[in-house]
């Protein structure tokens, strides 16, 4: 999507160690109306689903889920990323390896927001790796509840996550595909099909 | 507001240790549509201040914060709880004791997104003791910000953090106010000036 990738020339940095700061937009500061853009665009996409429930992962995922469920009229579901103690009862859990945060983390999900009558789009402000959605995906079959599909704001698409979704079938829509990152600060996006 | 009272009284849930799970729609799924009416309640109040920044702390306050920041039309701040590598350069640090997690950990604010030209609208889902809401005050005060009020989903009228806010001069809209709650699972409301 061009209003995507134009706002990513505009504001995102480019760091080393492969790093994509959009902090200014995304994921520390939140522009609204582009993630209100964001949400219409995995509407457009996924309208005709039957989806129930928009699942993510706290903490930067929760504001693409919400302004995508405003289109939907479904919940939002985020799976947690430390155990609290208002936590209680039956949990759907997964391991989840950050290489933000150099940790494997236990992710949650209580049983009772996800089952097997769920038809759930999964959204999330990056895909790179994909250790994070390979935990939700983990979750959606524990629940046995269907994945129509996946929604992703920036995809890296240097880095395997993307093509291993895809290559397992499911319909993963990303935005914006970052296929190369210059040490001159230069990004190189996918062309669309 | 009687709304927010009603899908309590309906869904929310009584533990043991004062501990009231709004789970359902507040925290772990989210209900939009719920949402946007605390959202809309804050802009209610707040509207005429001059907000030019919506600031909460990650993660169960985003959701509201999103919300909010569509009727004012203006971005989102959250505060991070963990030190990510990606959040580098100058940041505003203060610390926070959780009791639901029980341990004491930093908050951090980038300095680029909050300053002195801003005037702060705090919002979060739960006031108890206060120690978050402190923190993105000390945060505030770090950045020379004015804080034109602090919006909450639910108080718990029956701990300190509202009282001692309220009693610095701080604006504080709580839209419902938890006095008691009982061990037969009842729940007791402030009732409005």
């Amino acid at each position: 999507m061009k209003f995507l990738e134009d706002r990513i020339r505009q504001e995102g940095q480019v760091r080393p160690g492969n790093i994509l700061k959009v902090d200014c937009f995304l994921n520390h500061q939140l522009d609204v109306a582009l993630l209100d853009e964001i949400g219409r665009a995995f509407y457009e996409k996924y309208k005709d689903r039957g989806i129930t429930r928009i699942l993510t992962i706290e903490s930067s995922g929760i504001a693409i889920a919400c302004m995508t469920a405003r289109y939907f009229g479904v919940p939002v579901v985020f799976a947690k990323k430390a155990k609290s103690k208002n936590l209680d009862g039956d949990v759907y859990t997964s391991v989840v390896h950050s290489f933000t945060y150099g940790r494997d983390y236990d992710i949650t999900l209580a049983k009772k927001f996800l089952g097997p009558q769920d038809t759930v789009l999964l959204v999330d402000d990056f895909l790179a790796v994909g250790k994070a959605m390979n935990g939700m995906l983990d979750i959606c079959g524990q629940a046995g509840a269907r994945v129509a599909g996946i929604g992703i704001a920036i995809e890296k698409g240097f880095q395997p996550g993307g093509a291993a979704l895809r290559k397992a079938g499911y319909d993963l829509t990303s935005l914006a595909i970052v296929d190369a990152m210059g040490d001159d600060g230069s990004i190189t996006f996918r062309e669309e099909d």
